[in-house]
């Protein structure tokens, strides 16, 4: 399986310009034969708001709204799974720092981001779900946005789900999630697949460095900090399955839930 | 505050030779004026035992036994923390694979360690307690024993007490408890030493490399992979008492226990 990451440097808040862009990297993508393709947090929008109002403006239904349906035709037209990070309006009041989910056969879901951060709260609701494992015929997927990596309980229940591949869409400013990553993916013995974008936004840059980890820790491939690019690796998911750290040692297995219960408490 | 871990190449089933090589230790460490001292796991025992019996007959009471005696003594006469590894045996059956912590003021307690690794099942019994945090009046300590280190959870329970450093003697195997230090350390902000031992002893090969890793996920000191050595860093460890990743992202306040019930389930 084939799974990569789009760096990309989004125009802020041009929509149609950066579904243009989104779709230039979907058919490079598809030239390349890739499976699995994610694409950074709020990739249409942008990121840096300057009102609630603004953000606002910018989100679209999932999955009802242009970026969800041109990834669906993208998907089906190439063959493989789009993961990206969007701005999510709702009929009800607020809006959401979601990322949609979609696959050769349609829709497949939405993961609104729990954990915001900063001026996030200022524009978005957190999502009030625990995040869902998407089993695929050939793959389960997890997903996180970005911050989320902070927290590794989030993490943590995508694997007990049976997540095989992390997919974490980014707009990373601070150095520190490539590192938790690395861990992330120990931990749970599970693939990530972290995709941040570059450029710049007001006093906010972005970090780029997008990363394709293993179940072992190692890093498969890592982007620039300062080019966009498509960052690929070819993995087989299957091994995420195997939660045999020695003959012994089984990572769920051998969790102690008995002795687990502060982690609940405030 | 300054902190070290003792990277040590013990004498495998030779008791008493080690306690003489921990009392150099600490006489070398009082030298450098450190306040907190760390030993390897099993630092007095050695790891590779060919029976249960073995393992019974090398572990001490604590904090009665010989080896807490002694660090009780020189903890006193150096003015340090010293916390280490040992076969713990109890009047009832079964021995624990523990970590005694003992100060200038004598014991200060006992952590049994949860996840015990590998063969480590044949020869200790699994601790029966979630760790604890040591409120000492220069720092709040935390405890883990090395394959502790794959359980995200029993650190995240140590922030959330108050742990200032994480303290994990360690004999490690394996490559990837240093990389996972990083995240552990980030992820809480906490301060992080891992004293791991280096040597051989069967076919175990011990690691080396024992760091010490700030609140923001650097590392500070790193030892070498197969020479001993006592490796030191100067700290604050009231850093770690800042939970604010930003103004508005404080790790604890920022926590969705509502959606974290899974963590709970087998």
């Amino acid at each position: 399986m084939k799974v990569a990451a789009a760096q990309i440097r989004p125009f802020f808040a041009e929509p149609q310009k950066n579904r243009q862009l989104l779709s230039r990297y979907c058919k490079k993508a598809g030239q390349q034969e890739i499976d699995l393709l994610v694409f950074p947090e709020l990739c249409v929008s942008g990121y840096n708001f300057t009102s609630k109002k603004q953000a606002e403006v910018l989100a679209e239904p999932i999955p009802g709204g242009p970026t969800t349906q041109l990834w669906m035709r993208l998907a089906e037209q190439y063959n493989m799974v789009i993961i990206g990070g969007l701005a999510e309006s709702k009929q009800s009041s607020g809006i959401y720092n979601s990322a949609a989910i979609v696959g050769p056969n349609g829709f497949i879901g939405c993961y609104r981001k729990i954990h915001l951060f900063a001026r996030e709260k200022e524009w978005f609701l957190p999502g009030q779900h625990p995040p869902s494992v998407w089993k695929l015929p050939s793959v389960s997927l997890g997903v996180l946005v970005c911050f989320d990596w902070a927290f590794p309980e989030v993490s943590r229940i995508l694997m007990l789900e049976g997540c095989e591949i992390l997919c974490l869409p980014a707009n990373l400013v601070l150095p520190y999630a490539q590192r938790v990553m690395i861990a992330r993916s120990l931990e749970n013995r599970f693939f990530t697949v972290l995709a941040n974008r570059i450029g710049s936004e007001g006093k906010l840059t972005f970090t780029g460095r997008s990363q394709i980890t293993n179940t072992q820790g190692d890093i498969l491939i890592k982007g620039a900090k300062n080019r966009t690019g498509l960052f690929s690796a070819v993995i087989n998911p299957a091994k995420a399955q195997n939660k045999f750290l020695t003959n012994t040692n089984h990572i769920i297995q051998d969790r102690r839930v008995d002795l687990y219960q502060r982690l609940l408490h405030e």
